[in-house]
Parts: structure tokens; C-alpha cells; sequence
């Protein structure tokens, strides 16, 4: 990590890049060298856009998406469907939905999947309000939009049970072959999943 | 690069992590996510050095290092020798030699190459003042520590033929097999050049 000669400023520019998902001591102090040739174009840019972002975003006490508004865009829209919540992870997730454009509802995001091993419980989790939620009169279908991950599913189960009183439907995605996929670098779980859930031609 | 519902604020974020080398769109989203999640412990910070660094960090005018102090803290040093400059397309090939350890003289960094597919002439380069530097009573050597790609070698034989009247020596990186390095790997023009330089044991 040492770069000698370049003065602490940089050695702590470098230090807090390389902590960001994707960048390593190398890449950061590339990118670290990128930004003092771009000052104007970028790096000042940059602190303004982090410092700004970590002003005005935060958590929407309604569902947990960030936005900089509260409740969120997606909680304040009123052309979505209030009778369905997908229920996701993280942020990350909601973003993917939402770019597939495959959802018109509300969503809920957890914070993060039940684990053993990592110590995460049930109150660790954005779960007191969505079974608040899930208990409106408006809402009819619980989507669990949760990763196909032994935690994922784990947290999937408990989600249902949690909500088995609520009178909502509780569904979540299919598993089956993915857009593009070949069978032959499939799994055995995926397959024999889409073997069971076929459907008519 | 859509996100959909998360603000221009978190846009406006990705799309100048995304300029970043190193990081895609994909990934960028990813380190934004990851941000707002440790705004104290990361974010703030970050923002703060970013601007801290822009501010202060300039390139030092006797030899095109990057240091909050100028001259350089190179530059400036006592302990170093006078008789030879190392000359090195960029700060980042500075950083590598000093992380070697392997030369105790001064710098100079060019801040590119010689290129005429992408327009890179003579005067676009730090070059008239390391012409002024070699001819200076005390320094005795120049150590070409260019790249070993066409344009670096091109560079270097014209700034041989610059300082041809300067009296000092002029000398490049040696060619050879990296340490660690296997044979059967290597490219026929290291391995000849290997060949040719080769030592007795």
C-alpha cells in the first residue's frame, strides 16, 4: 500500500478508495492518480456528488429504499398498484426490479437475509413493518423477490409463516432457465426446478 | 446505467463513480450502494479527501511529481544524490520505482509519451525542463525508466538524441527475464534480449 514520497493526502485518498467494492490497493491508486489528472472534470465533481448524496439520501421509513425523499418516489407514486409488495434484500435488488420494469407495486426492503452464521435474526431485519404492512386491508400479494440462496430461502420461509395470518397471498419468483441460458452449464437444482414448474406451449 | 426511482442525487453519484478506471456502470452502483450504507465511516470521509487532495495536491514544477509541497518532497530531500534523474512517463511508474526501492537519485516525470497516433508531440511534454536539468553542472546520468512499448522506446531514443550535448550518460531499465519469471512464458523479443545481455555467474 505504501507509496512513498506522495505525502499522507494521498496515502489517505488511496486508503479510502480501496475500500470500495471493486478497487484494490492497485486500482486505487490508479484511480487515485485518474482524479488529480481530472481535478476539475471529476474529482471535485466527486466530492460534491458523495457529500451531497450523504447529506440528502436516506432510508424511507415506509419501505426502506433510499431516496431523498420520504416516503420514497416509488412509496409516493400514485400511479402504482397498492395491492402488491415485493419483497427484496437490498436497494440493489429494487434497482434490478425496477429496471427490468417487471413490477408496478410497492416495495420492502429487508436490509439484509436471515443468518445463522453471520448472527442476523429476525429483529435484525425491516420485518416488523412489513408484517404491519402486509396486514392492510389494500394489500392482497406478498412477492418475495429474495435471493435463490440457502439464506435467501430460509428467510423466505420464515417471511411466510410470519404473514400465514395476514390474509394476503404470498408468492415468490419462479425458478427455472434463465433468458439465454444453456441446459448444459445449468445446475441440477435449476433443471430439475424448471422440469417441475413446465408449462404448456 | 437507469437506476429508476433513486434520485439524480445517487445518478449523478454512479455515473461519476462509473468514470472512475477500474469501475463499469454495474460496479459503480455497487460502491454507491455501499457508500450510502457507511455514510460516517466512509462516505464523509471520502468526500472530504477528495476535496482535500484536489486542493492541496499540485505537480511539483522541477520535476512533475505530485506533492502538496514545491519542490517535491523528492526533490526537496537532502539525503538523495544530485548526479542522477530517473525519468518516468508517470507519478504512478514513480510510485513503483520508490516502492522497490531501487534508485536513490531525483525524478522526472514526463507526463506521457511520444505518440503520433494519438498526437503526442515534443512540446506537449514535460521535456524542455528535463533537457535544462541534464545540463546542469551535478547531474552525471539519465536513467531512462520508459515503458518497453514502441511509443516508450521511440520516447527514449529521441530524448538520447536531445541530451547528446548535455556530456551526461544516458541509460535504460535493463531487459531481461522478471524475477519469478518462467521461460517457456516469456516472448521471443525478452528472451533474445535476455540472451544478449546474459551475465556471468
Amino acid at each position: 500500500m505504501k507509496t512513498a514520497s506522495a505525502g499522507p493526502e494521498i496515502e489517505r485518498l488511496i486508503s479510502l478508495l480501496a475500500k470500495l467494492p471493486g478497487l484494490g490497493p492497485r486500482s486505487a491508486r490508479r484511480a487515485a492518480l485518474h482524479l488529480l489528472g481530472k481535478k476539475d472534470a471529476l474529482m471535485r465533481p466527486l466530492a460534491d456528488a458523495l457529500a451531497d448524496a450523504a447529506d440528502k439520501i436516506r432510508a424511507c421509513t415506509e419501505c426502506g429504499n433510499l431516496d431523498v425523499a420520504d416516503p420514497c418516489t416509488v412509496c409516493a407514486a400514485p400511479n402504482r398498484l397498492d395491492a402488491a409488495i415485493c419483497v427484496v434484500e437490498t436497494v440493489g435488488d429494487l434497482w434490478a426490479l425496477e429496471r427490468a420494469g417487471a413490477f408496478k407495486g410497492r416495495y420492502h426492503v429487508l436490509g439484509g437475509v436471515l443468518s445463522a452464521l453471520d448472527g442476523v435474526r429476525p429483529e435484525d431485519l425491516n420485518i416488523a413493518k412489513l408484517v404491519e404492512r402486509a396486514a392492510r386491508e389494500e394489500v392482497s400479494e406478498i412477492v418475495l423477490a429474495l435471493n435463490a440462496t440457502v439464506d435467501g430461502q430460509t428467510t423466505a420461509h420464515y417471511l411466510a409463516d410470519r404473514m400465514a395470518d395476514c390474509g394476503v397471498a404470498v408468492t415468490s419468483l419462479a425458478r427455472g432457465v434463465p433468458v439465454g441460458g444453456e441446459l448444459d452449464y445449468l445446475d441440477d437444482g435449476t433443471l430439475a426446478a424448471a422440469f417441475r414448474s413446465r408449462s404448456s406451449v
